[in-house]
């Protein structure tokens, strides 16, 4: 719990020095296992920043591409927030996992969203806590 | 135990029918938290495929960007593959984490080689194991 505390004040430092950044939200009720959930994330990371504006990813990249891996609850958050980013004009993917065996076939996964203002992104995901 | 397995079995099917792959080494010593880990993973990722071959990231990409997460022993076993995929002439990429709660600041923590060949990749990491 203090290793968490710990980490939101750190993140909530760099915020303050950081324009951009990108969230990746996370199913909490799939209870992936970390190198599934791993992959998970970084499928997301890239399939956002390949599909965001690429002047943004530069600007993104060069301040260290902020990431930052949030938890919902469940399918229905996760649709409903991907929407919301759609509506806010942010870039988003959703990303479904082929696997047979952590997950049945089909199961959406995780959501990126970004990289873009971090006000922005706050719009839509700033009341969610980190994984 | 036998989802590992069985992990193991759909990577082993997939990886048949896949000729690109990346993948990233994570220090398993460090016990990373998951949110953490899948950051650095994902921070991974999107490095080295912003390093690599654009044409090999396309046909990876339309492949389904196969991402495997294996685990290293510690930072000199991590710094000898880095190494290694250079001899190769494989893209990688060190990431070391800026933060400052959960490991000390300018720790290396993951590796991200690829995408390239699965069989050239395979040359440098195929004796590793899943995360």
């Amino acid at each position: 719990m203090n290793k968490l505390l710990g980490r939101a004040a750190e993140l909530l430092q760099r915020r303050k020095e950081t324009k951009y950044k990108q969230v990746i939200l996370v199913r909490d009720d799939l209870k992936l296992p970390k190198g599934k959930l791993a992959a998970q994330v970084a499928h997301a990371s890239v399939e956002t920043v390949m599909k965001a504006d690429q002047g943004v990813v530069q600007k993104w990249r060069a301040e260290g591409m902020m990431k930052i891996v949030l938890k919902v609850k469940d399918e229905k958050e996760l649709l409903n927030l991907h929407h919301q980013a759609d509506y806010h004009g942010l870039t988003s993917a959703l990303i479904t996992d082929a696997g047979h065996t952590v997950v049945e076939p089909g199961t959406i996964t995780v959501c990126g969203i970004g990289p873009a203002l971090v006000s922005r992104i706050d719009e839509v995901t700033g009341h969610l806590q980190l994984l």
